[in-house]
């Protein structure tokens, strides 16, 4: 299948010295750090991964590839992922001129300084304030209150030496709203924080190792003076007038829509990890089901198993073909922008924004699931699934909490709903709400469970399903005469419509993957099968949707279910080789579990003897804590 | 609401010198510590906690509080919980006498050595070998294959110096299947392993703190021998003859019955800590909806915030009663027992293996959705809902997979379903499937959202759910040539019966409960509210079994859900007081997030500087690692 081929970067990575680097940037004892010891790996990493990079003359790209390789959270992902783009995205020239050739060297390392103690989704109430002096032509960065701590940016509590920090402007007695400055932080001769500058570690975080590796930092300013030009993206007069740059504000969103699909990617890759370890596992793993003294069966066999596990597989594949149409949606964007056309940005943001939210809260969960379908030996950190998660969730809350992006998302077809009749036309991913009457009145048409494999069906049914839900909360939403609350109060039923939509994007973009030549002997085959395996499933656990919307009769939808039970014996043969596909090196991967070769209670075994707790045979603490009780001397013995 | 006093022994707690213990049982420095210093700090809490319970002349059950509320998991939790049982429930008059005056005093510390590397839920299927030899009259334990290391025990690792171990028994030629016995592990003298024993800690598992405070343990033997009386339960001759004892096979399952009540109990301890802190940071928190500069909408006041949070605060009153009926089970069963009646058993275990499945896993995701409500703070250790997450999930696989258990119930479902026929009538939680004609026939007479607020017409519903899904799994059942292969082929559905009849056992306890007296000013009527809201949920998140089965029209479902939005308002001004009526201790819960006082920035802010990364302004690692790049050195820099 190396039409499959999932990362085509691991072909890239084999330049990078493999057998070294395994040594430089092994994993295997992050969890058995200590906070301290795990920082400094990073740290170290970090340089080595940089030493590289310059002696490798690796394009900006690459480098990228080499980070993700190394696997780790640190500083350098904020310095190059959020700093420098800020910088590029919201600076001038002249700020590019003076800035850029800095950071891109690292003679400062910077991050993002935006959330702060009180406030995250909502960024314009963030509460930081940047207030200008006309008398030095400078502004004047000050925490008024113990909310507007910044809290969470990652390199600032340990390393960053400058920031992007956004901070209410003020002129005179205007408040002008949330804007970004540049702030140096720390002394380049020293690292000592600069004068008003009270910086430090937020404390540890979920997992062991997973974000922990990241110092993820508190940042307070006591009136802290910065030069006029340091301010991004705005023009401030020295007599204190505050003038509205040209860059135009869809800008912004050029770049979310950026963002936001480099997520999606990335969620499809985590999830493939995490199914790729379950996948093997479950082929290695018996349990139950000897007969005659033969071997026991494996647990992939099972259907309980297969039920769970197989629509993973399918949502694996179908996030990376979701993520490959947004990539071309972005350019599609980035094209239009250069022509001044804004037209389709609107539905772009809020394609975007909903598959950021749904692709990462199924990932995050799927982790999980992946972790429980190991059984008992899930739970070891040596799995590799608890570290995935810890490392994974935070995806769920950044870059748009999941749950605000689908009430965007609802809002945006509201709107499209009540503008139906009016003759503008939905575009894009909402282009099927065009078809309003026929979506209304058309009945699925399966008689047995085998028509449920024919696209035209499934897209239908989907569609039907995302559109009557909006319908229907437009219908509820006109009871109020107050609009917002109306909003407000049938959020939840909009959040569920909203992810309706959601999953007809990524449905009918798998199905459109299949329309095209897919080269490789049978891998159309077997996407097929999956592609149908990931519908079907949708279908079953949102089966309410889809008969109380009449949709599809309850007699259809337990053809579904059966027709899913027999997709799930068609994967199955296929079911190694489908992650295999994915071409994870074990090393990359960082699971016993799901090791290439399959040798796993041999490597947990040898594992086991690595923890430091065995590092003796008596345990450190025997003497004073075991011994006492044992020998019943434990109420004179001093604790 | 003092009548919900959520924890009786809070009250006895108070007895334990609060403030002395807040310093002996710190745990706000648990997920900063490695390793070896956790494990070293778990041994230092246990002699405490052990000092107290001889000092203050504990009961065994105050005893067990006083270790709950260490909250720490030790070795002690084994010794106590599982290896002193284990003799008790499997040993002879001569063992208890010989056996447990020494562990009662500690002089030994025991643990019980099941799981294997290759065997968890199949207990038949452990390699694990006790060969009786007659020359000497010992059985010889052995460890044949590398998948017959003992794996997983707690306590097993470092300390313990017996186990109950469990292995074939072997006389002759014959193999007589799992047996236990007692075999000690390390020496009195100085704590080394004795001859033959290979033993030590399996490595570090999810989370930083959590579990990794126990020595989860592996084991091999190599030909160790014990004499014939540590074997538990049975007798073997002299001459190698098995002779099965007379202690009825039955006294098992009133052991399961005990133990998997208390996890029920405990997942509502577990459910009701993480929807505490949920709450009151929910309330706390503001974001959004400033009007005219007044402050932020509470988030808690946002309809989907209390769409996710208070079905799970519902959940964990609910779980609470069927604990309690629990209790009330297994003195009946016991009672039961003791007159030799084992008729009521077969329902009891199923009853019971089902509810701790289905509460067990309600409570895992719950807990990451509590920490998912509390956004990115949540994501924090000191908010407690890491910790409790990782700590909590293995009850999801110990004492019986969830998925297996699960299965069990269908078996049992389908058990009963075949034989409704015969006059045989169904007991206990299976009773309402006696009224078999009428769960087929009858229809739900909701017109209003108000009617769904009745009791009967939401049992009926539930009722008529589970029966009409375990009817038609067995209709597809008697298509099947083979009932093993359609079992197994079918195992998805069987699930879902098994899992609505589940449901219908803790809505159907609930309702009784409420038809008791319940004091307290008020408190029944709170009750009588959160029982609609879990009922309600249940059926908004399951709305396609209940309308393909036409237990409801899909009208009353659209009712039932606008009824759950109305019953949230009725739930927000007592949320506060439901989850303070739990009357956990801010030194329990801890958790930054749900601080009793609701300080909780202030506290955020503080415990950051704690984490050890900030006990020095420049990291460690900064001038071999950051130094180098920030100054153009690393091309020279030794890393």
């Amino acid at each position: 299948m190396e039409a499959l081929d999932y990362h085509a970067e691991e072909r890239r990575k084999a330049e990078f010295d493999l057998e070294e680097m395994k040594i430089v940037f092994r994993k295997d004892n992050r969890t058995m750090l200590s906070r301290k010891d795990l920082f400094k790996d990073t740290l170290r990493k970090a340089a080595h991964a940089w030493k590289r990079i310059i002696e490798l003359r690796l394009s900006e790209e690459e480098a990228h590839m080499l980070r993700s390789y190394v696997d780790q959270p640190a500083f350098t992902d904020l310095h190059w992922g959020m700093f420098i783009p800020a910088i590029k995205g919201q600076g001038t020239e002249e700020q590019h001129e003076k800035w850029l050739p800095m950071a891109y060297k690292m003679q400062i390392i910077g991050c993002y300084a935006q959330t702060e103690l009180g406030h995250g989704s909502n960024v314009q109430g963030l509460e930081t304030t940047a207030t200008f002096d006309p008398q030095t032509d400078e502004f004047v960065i000050h925490s008024p209150t113990l909310t507007s701590s910044k809290w969470w940016p990652g390199g600032l509590g340990k390393v960053s030496t400058h920031a992007v920090v956004y901070a209410r402007l003020i002129t005179g007695a205007q408040d002008h709203g949330v804007h970004g400055f540049i702030v140096q932080l720390r002394s380049l001769d020293d690292h000592s924080p600069l004068p008003g500058i009270t910086v430090g570690d937020i404390g540890m975080k979920f997992g062991s190792g997973a974000y922990n590796s990241m110092d993820n930092g508190l940042l307070r300013f006591d009136h802290v003076r910065i030069p006029r030009n340091q301010m991004l993206m705005r023009f401030v007069t020295r007599e204190g007038k505050f003038v509205q740059s040209d860059v135009p504000r869809q800008l912004v969103y050029g770049t979310m829509v950026y963002v936001r699909q480099t997520i999606v990617s990335d969620a499809s890759c985590a999830l493939a990890r995490a199914v790729c370890i379950a996948t093997r596992y479950s082929a290695v793993r018996r349990q139950f089901g000897s007969q005659n003294g033969g071997p026991e069966t494996q647990v992939i066999d099972y259907k309980t198993q297969q039920s769970r596990l197989f629509p993973l597989l399918a949502s694996a594949y179908a996030f990376r073909f979701v993520g490959e149409w947004l990539k071309w949606l972005y350019t599609d964007v980035t094209q239009r922008l250069q022509a001044n056309d804004f037209s389709t940005l609107p539905e772009a943001h809020a394609c975007t924004a909903g598959l950021k939210s749904m692709t990462t809260s199924v990932t995050a969960d799927a982790i999980e699931e992946c972790r429980k379908l190991c059984g008992g030996h899930g739970y070891l950190s040596n799995s590799g699934l608890p570290e995935l998660f810890a490392v994974y969730i935070p995806t769920c809350t950044y870059e748009g909490d999941n749950v605000v992006l689908l009430l965007q998302v609802a809002r945006f077809l509201m709107k499209t709903v009540s503008q139906l009749g009016s003759g503008k036309k939905p575009v894009g991913t909402t282009a099927y709400m065009g078809r309003a009457e026929h979506l209304m009145q058309c009945r699925c048409e399966v008689e047995r469970a085998e028509d449920w494999l024919k696209p035209s069906v499934i897209l239908e049914a989907f569609e039907a399903r995302a559109f009557r839900m909006s319908i229907a909360c437009a219908k509820n939403l006109s009871k109020f005469s107050n609009p917002e609350d109306g909003f407000s109060e049938l959020s939840p039923d909009l959040l569920e419509a909203a992810i309706a939509h959601c999953q007809l994007i990524v449905v009918s973009k798998y199905i459109e993957k299949l329309q095209q030549d897919i080269p490789g002997k049978g891998v159309k085959r077997q996407l097929e099968i999956l592609c149908n395996v990931y519908a079907l499933h949708l279908l079953h656990k949102h089966l309410g949707d889809f008969v109380t919307t009449s949709c599809i009769t309850p007699k259809q939808g337990a053809l579904a279910n059966e027709q899913l039970r027999l997709l799930y014996s068609q994967v199955r043969p296929n079911a190694i080789t489908l992650v295999d596909a994915f071409n994870y090196t074990d090393h990359y991967l960082g699971s016993v579990l799901g090791c290439y070769n399959g040798n796993v209670y041999q490597r947990l075994y040898e594992e086991a003897w690595k923890d430091p707790l065995n590092d003796t045979v008596v345990p450190d603490g025997y003497l004073e804590y075991v011994w006492p009780i044992l020998k019943q001397h434990i109420r004179t013995a001093r604790l």
